[in-house]
């Protein structure tokens, strides 16, 4: 929803000043809109687009070098009355005569229509081409009665671009009208957009359900479905397109532009989750692509959307489109042209051998491979637990963590168990995995464990109660050391460093290492239940900067499950 | 909330593929993140960025020439392992060593960390520089506890910067430590982020409330309050930011960079409307701005909130932030640079003067006043009803535009009446205001009738039952071709030509303008009806193109309305 704002009425306005006031370095406000605020070539064409607000970047995001020279600025949603188009043209006229084009709606053909009437009276010339991409608003018999979406974008880019290159009114129109032929957009709607002041969105969609053939005015699509997977989405927009290439091309081979478009509220990490198999599906189709764009071209405020959009070059329009922009929104062409890299250049990084080993290390590399079995069932069987607990201080996401870890740290050390290798490679290569895999500070802590433990093991000797008392004690330093964590910070050290205490004495008063381990355990079980009885003390007061140091309660928590779970394999081993 | 995905697992790698392939001009994936995929230049320092997924563009959206060599990606809000630090350092080296920058979180801080050792250890110099922006996450004594947030960008930039024009791996860093002691933010949340496949938010703000002290981690904040205006927001931002400018800095006449960034559906309208006012507040202080951000630039999926980053520059700092970047999400340098336009050159369009009238006509514009304040009240009466009824087909801004149209033509009437113009063009200047004001199809159409009837009346004559009829048949005409609607479209014309042919058919029978008003008003009732009993066949199996196409049924229903609160005008008028 909208929910920043003055009196709901000034919200385009101020929305306008803003902009510009953000912009100085390439825009001007005019009565109306906006026109560029930098020098365009005398008698060149001046492009002027346009519509409601509401759709940033369109259409004032559009204006600058390389792209429109002017954009008219209707309240929201609603197209501009016929004295602001008329007051941004004559504004925007470079002496070439002005090209009006906007999306194909009522209102903007009628006002768009009764400025240029007026510009024409008054000596500029004056052309209109209406921008029609959408394939859900109107069959392809009816092609003039689209509406314009996303696909608005590549007549903008591509009518600018000729302006740029000094082509005369009529033939900038022919390229304008030539990228709308050639151009297809497709879109769905998850839900839709609250204007300023509302107190619901235009319309919703039901949870789970996608309105296909979106409109960027919120108006509702044409049909319903679940909604898919990524891939799924991908697959029904990339079909829907090149169900109809426009008249004359040979899909194979061509050079094609996708624009995936992000209405308001779908999100950049998913629409390249999407893109992802868009790019596949157009290359297994044999198209060749050229300068994509993912990202929010077109918005409809906070609506929850996407549109897939081609436009299908041809030489002319390959020219207009990779040529270079410059507006607040849309800018290409490199300040810095450079060579690019082979990727078979780029050093591919560590590939490691698994050292030699005996055949007493190779033996307990077999406990290892258990303890660590043991270690990430009990984390699967508490993830659900570990996650609400670190949801109270932290981000929730410790029983996630430590389960990705744990499995990956699992199946590193089967791995190279399996190759041969000795305790503590499985441990440091088991340690590798779970950090990498796990990140965050939980993964950094465990690597350290593992780590600190394999090397006091070594690949040479068997389980000895000393080795693995050290290898706890190092650890517990390592961790303090890496962390920065004291006892009584309340993480994870508060838990390891007794039980790294209690396992030393007990080892050298001479306790086998399952009792040894047993009593450290019950020693380490009573401090995570001291820790735990700090919880109810966390909350929203406490200082956010102290919740990201340190390993929150709940990583104190796992250590003391995971330590008393691997009583059975140790005693096992002895 | 996150829709687009298929396995939650792969989330992230998918996202970063995708963004590879959307941007394969600049970026190249290497395990463990991105690349340049283009040759920077030998012996320069690499700037190597990163930390968790989840806040496009941060991080692997700021990678390019002029910008970051390379982005490590962690899991998503999880910051990356050091293994994965260690291949996208590696990958990215090109000789002159590695500043590792990245916001100061504990995991990042570990992880980095043990990267570093790794590179110093195979020979290649590497520096680290975290950043503590966020004023909220601990006090000023604690700066080196703060956390990092959006001021990220404006390390990330100067210390890049810096790397491209030579500097040395220690020049570097001082530049990355000196903008980070320069870069305060500070921002809000109003709802929290999913994560994909998850079943809610991290966290939730009630309604109307706001969480000050944003986490970009889903860190919910450190107080609330309620929802400010726009104009409150700005203020409350600039003034802590204000509150705390770095030492050493004189404020007045002091250059600063605004960023205000929105974590990813608090949308750019609204982050323009905070940014008029945050911009106005920085002058009114005496601050020079420099080449403002307003946009998302560092976000947490779909989290609503924004932040509001100053960046206190220096000569050197100041050179760094407005050297040429082209990364995906983050380009400056213009590529054609252009001439500033002085915006005293532009052309001030359309100051108009009132035309003579005679005292008759001056007469007659009292009543057409009188008649504009009776059409603005029952509209005003029935905004809410028209919405709700245009919401079933159309967008639901009848009322709205309607409301604003006849207010701002009542307006216009009532200041060229008292500048003494007659009926003809009080009415012809309602109808433009009318139509600039309300904006859409209604605005238009509105204007359209207004000035048939304006023309007709002229600014000579007294009221005359013709002249009165001529102009409404007049109007009906104009309407009809247009809008290009006909009888039987269900838009205003099945109203407006019933009510016109009624009104010049009862006036030829010699009645009075009150009687033939109101008989033609009550045709146009019965009409309106008609018309109103379609509603229910409306909805959404209706073609989409035709619903924006001709006015909607509302529009029939608000013209009923209109000449029946005008017959006691017209009666009184006789």
């Amino acid at each position: 929803m909208t929910r920043l704002l003055n009196d709901p009425n000034d919200f385009p306005e101020e929305a306008r000043l803003g902009l510009v006031a953000a912009h100085r370095d390439k825009l001007m406000a005019v009565p109306g809109g906006v026109i560029r605020s930098t020098r365009s070539e005398a008698g060149t064409v001046a492009v002027v687009i346009g519509g409601g607000s509401g759709h940033y970047p369109a259409f004032a995001g559009l204006v600058g070098q390389g792209l429109a020279h002017g954009a008219v600025m209707g309240n929201l949603f609603t197209s501009p009355s016929a004295q602001q188009v008329y007051s941004v043209a004559k504004a925007a006229d470079n002496g070439g005569g002005v090209l009006l084009s906007f999306g194909n709606y009522a209102g903007d053909v009628l006002h768009f229509g009764r400025a240029r009437e007026r510009l024409i009276a008054e000596g500029i010339p004056c052309e209109i081409v209406t921008i029609t991409d959408d394939v859900a608003s109107a069959s392809l018999v009816e092609f003039d009665k689209r509406r314009g979406i996303a696909g608005d974008l590549t007549v903008f880019k591509a009518a600018a671009a000729a302006a740029e290159a000094g082509a005369t009114l009529d033939a900038v129109v022919a390229v304008a009208r030539e990228t709308n032929r050639r151009t297809r957009s497709f879109g769905v709607a998850f839900d839709g957009c609250t204007l300023p002041g509302a107190e619901d969105a235009l319309f919703h969609v039901p949870a789970g359900k996608m309105a296909i053939g979106l409109g960027i005015h919120g108006e509702p699509g044409i049909s319903e479905a679940d909604v898919p997977t990524a891939n799924g989405l991908a697959e029904m927009l990339v079909k829907r397109l090149l169900d109809e290439v426009p008249e004359g091309i040979e899909p194979h081979g061509a050079r094609v532009v996708p624009i995936l478009n992000g209405l308001g509220t779908v999100k950049y990490e998913e629409l390249f989750v999407v893109y992802r198999r868009v790019d596949e599906l157009l290359r297994e189709a044999g198209l060749r692509i050229v300068e994509p764009e993912v990202g929010e071209l077109v918005t409809s405020l906070d609506m929850a959307g996407v549109s897939l959009t081609l436009l299908w070059l041809d030489d002319e329009i390959a020219r207009c489109w990779m040529a270079p922009a410059d507006a607040p929104a849309f800018r290409k062409g490199s300040v810095r042209p450079a060579e690019a890299i082979d990727p078979a250049e780029v050093e591919s990084v560590g590939q490691l051998g698994v050292p030699p080993a005996s055949a007493a290390s190779k033996e307990l590399a077999c406990g290892v491979v258990a303890a660590l079995d043991a270690l990430a069932a009990i984390v699967d069987e508490n993830a659900a637990e570990l996650g609400r607990i670190d949801a109270v201080a932290g981000d929730g996401d410790h029983g996630i963590g430590m389960q990705r870890g744990s499995k990956a740290g699992l199946k590193a050390a089967r791995d190279v168990h399996s190759a041969g290798a000795g305790a503590g490679t499985v441990l440091r290569r088991a340690a590798e995995c779970w950090s990498d895999q796990a990140g965050g500070t939980s993964g950094a802590i465990w690597g350290v464990i593992l780590t600190s433990i394999g090397e006091a093991l070594g690949d040479e000797d068997s389980l000895s109660a000393e080795h693995l008392a050290a290898g706890v004690a190092a650890a517990s330093d390592n961790v303090m050391n890496f962390g920065k964590a004291k006892p009584g910070d309340k993480t994870l050290v508060d838990v390891l460093v007794p039980f790294a205490e209690c396992l030393s004495a007990s080892v050298a008063a001479g306790e086998s290492v399952g009792t040894a381990w047993e009593r450290a355990s019950r020693r380490a079980q009573k401090a995570a239940e001291a820790t735990a009885d700090l919880l109810p003390r966390v909350g929203r007061a406490r200082p956010l900067a102290e919740k990201s140091l340190g390993t929150p309660d709940a990583g104190a928590i796992s250590l003391a499950i995971i330590v008393r779970a691997l009583v059975p394999v140790l005693e096992h081993c002895e």
